[in-house]
């Protein structure tokens, strides 16, 4: 079972292209201000995706990808012209340009494979972001990863070096990268880290959430005798395992799997659903509303 | 492997709904003329979905689905007014009223797993159409269909009666339902049947097309050793099982099932896929563009 | 995603086809002994599956089916025979005609979804049951249910009269079917009541278990924001919603879904869970071992 | 939709673990010859499946995983002695050490999807095979497959030097590995190839086959407009992506798929397809009845 995968548009294709991110409360008007603005502009709409959570009093949610002829030129205009329609309906909004490629840090410890799979999907031109570090807390990976011809640094965690590691990777990311992704990072996250990047922490958890919170899931799975397990990729929250869900996919075992059978087909599932994860989000596709997300894909 | 399954808006929340269906040639400002044209109606945008096929010199299709107070008396002129901007950018477009449900003639011949979920998911409230009559060339489900206080008509095919056989399905149906269902109907629809309902039969044809065109699908299957069976829903054309698909799934199997379990197995996933087809139908989220559809769902 | 669906074997090859379960501590010799045993009696195995926990010191656990001449009549003996077998590997175990198919009690309350397809799939021979009776809290299903030539019981639930109810409905059951299927049956279940059905009490739990354990899953679901959504079917025991877990299965959500949507994609997840899990409970697939099932399909 | 995913013994369980296959015409007695036999040697049947094509005078196919005290030196008089029991059933049959891993060449052309999965699943353990070496037409990924000290030989195939190339081929393959995989390797494989490795060659073609049999697949698929696209591990035989079915997978698209996103998608299915049908066939999971596989997994 999995989601629609998307269509990508040709990288050339993207030098002009922007997208639009709306919420804001809903009333009528705002689809036909938004586009008139847009066409006055000049721009034309490629794609555009809504969700209204009620019609009547609720939140309104839109995804508009445009061209533009020379976006570069344009786009602080354009967003200072913006600001008048987005204050009429108070609206929370961002325009982005889809050739801007977000800047990721990857966190890894001992395990490589859903680092893998993001390597596997950038190097294969699926993967829409640059991958501008990647910090562990062990050596293991360094070879593999610099092999890609990415940066890695080595930040030993101990208990009593938590703060000084914590310091390092901070200098190392802020203000250098615009998402962090836990890649199987084994380490806890802590408040002030997440203050640095709120809603841009991506986490994959080894269960189906909220199934297994918390430590050993796989083992947790087994004990209980389900016939799915599953992972899912989160924004990470001060609550542990409980920030706004982006993707979960599962996949069926059996009575025959010991947990680490759980843990080797788990292994595929994680890979998969952060790889999704991650390429909504460096695509703009993700909207945080309370703990929730609105997906447009 | 499924689908999204799509949100129900609430029956009552359905009076001044309306849904606008538009293809036409891509060009600049389409959104935007569309959606001022509805704004200056007075009209709420709940939900929009649009698809370009290619940004530069293709195809344009956008389905709206909006609240406007009033729709039954306005609907007439909203619809005069709407062709001049149709016009303009010679669009191929309808607007139905959510609260009119269409009505539908739904065929079989002996087995009865399709209608039988047709029948369940309207009774459900899950369906949003009116079954208005079943028509068989076997009187068998006579009993089931008329239990649902749902009008059955035998009508037996014969080499000889084929031609007074359709005269009187005809009858029956044209001018008294919106579209057609073949619920695994086994006898051929000929070119003057399908004249008067382009692109409003639906059949489900009880394999993954293009595999297995024709007849015994199943038998076809087991020889083959295919490891996943399926079913496909399409819009009935001249070409044998060669109309625009509009819906399909599938299921694994294996080297134990035989063709009587393959065709069992098959009998789940035709009624989940036609009944799947026949819901998108009747809520206007089909476009059919050359011999393929988009579905907005 | 779907567990494999079990071919099934034609009815009139049943007549003579037994059907063994064994648990027991593993040791070398087990399925020569016991295919010998078979050999002896001149029975040809037609199917079977195994399992061992863990090579060294493990639970083994098989399951057997085979044909031997004149069944009804050797059956008896058959059972004295195999006790030696058994004993001498300290062996849980049983052996059951195919042909004797197993009489259900199905419980129900307002929703019809779940017993209407274990209806189905019983009228289509797909289901190896009887289904004896249906007992409800409500007398909303009755017409539907004697349409099936069924009877319907009708005992309606109060706070006071509870212990009544539960008296007539055990007067009604007891000896009279082999296990006790909850359809969306919403009222408790008493330690008394389980201690006559021990392990033969299945219910359709409308989560992904162990989330969203308890009242109101699709609610808790909502809240939750998971991209998908499950239904387990498990034995019932004295934990709530605690049991051994029989078959989950699970169907992709998004950010469109109210909690009304999330019950309606719902109720077609219960529905074929349901059905599988009763399907392989009558047909003998299920061995319980511990809090956790081994399921031979 | 995916099957489940076996389990794995651990890798020092395995040095006295052995794989009985065994294919026969149906008949009374052959579990308990094979089992009796088994335990008078001393084995211990740690997994035995089974399946009967038809009860009355159809086919019997059997794999048998039993552990074995000193497999290494007993297995050559194993096979001696099991050759009568063969005889007596007329048996096709193997017996192969667990510890004993097939030795793959793999081929491939430019793209390096397939071959990334193999080369990742076997760093990671879960492939029980030997690389043995990289075959390719193109030079293109002798570094990347070096880096995994892995024997990589480029050997052009033009028009002129077709025979050539051949024979050179043959020259590093035959008697050095077990099997060929061809991982995405766009060039012919002849009937003389083939002899050399009959039923031991797995290619992955790019559809769900039989549908888009031959070359472009995905722009088959989508001028058909299909809903759902997939892929196909076969074994090669000399009529063209006719081989035995080893493995099939599907994925969801939609409407938005254009025949580049179409080949991304299916990327990704490949992969995971060839990767299961190469596992099932190292552990010998696989046995060939006529043109259909039956699969133990």
């Amino acid at each position: 079972m999995t989601p629609n995968v998307l269509p990508k548009a040709q990288r050339d294709d993207l030098k002009n292209r922007a997208r639009m991110l709306v919420s804001c409360p809903d009333q009528p008007g705002i689809v036909a201000a938004v586009s008139r603005f847009l066409h006055e502009q000049g721009a034309n709409i490629v794609q555009s995706d809504q969700y209204t959570m009620d019609p009547e009093g609720g939140m309104f949610f839109i995804r508009i990808e445009f061209d533009l002829d020379n976006l570069d030129d344009r786009r602080e205009k354009l967003k200072e012209d913006f600001a008048a329609v987005a204050e009429q309906f108070q609206m929370q909004w961002s325009i982005t340009r889809a050739s801007r490629k977000k800047r990721l840090a990857v966190f890894v410890s001992k395990e490589d494979h859903a680092l893998l799979e993001l390597l596997w999907q950038w190097q294969a031109g699926d993967l829409e972001a640059d991958i501008a570090m990647v910090i562990s807390n062990h050596d293991d990976m360094r070879s593999l990863v610099e092999s890609f011809d990415i940066p890695y640094h080595h930040i030993p965690v101990t208990p009593t070096t938590k703060a000084e590691a914590e310091r390092r990777q901070l200098e190392l990311v802020v203000g250098k990268v615009d998402a962090v992704v836990l890649a199987r990072y084994m380490q806890i996250i802590t408040p002030k880290f997440i203050e640095h990047f709120p809603n841009r922490i991506i986490n994959i958890h080894h269960s189906f959430l909220p199934a297994f919170v918390g430590g050993k899931p796989y083992a947790q799975a087994y004990n209980r005798g389900v016939k799915i397990i599953g992972a899912t990729a989160h924004y990470v929250t001060e609550e542990l395992d409980g920030g706004p869900i982006i993707e979960q996919d599962v996949q069926r075992v059996s009575h025959r799997h010991n947990v680490d059978d759980l843990k080797r087909i788990g292994r595929h599932i994680e890979r998969i659903v952060l790889a999704r994860a991650v390429s909504w989000h460096v695509e703009d596709r993700v909207i945080i509303h309370g703990n929730k997300t609105v997906v447009f894909n």
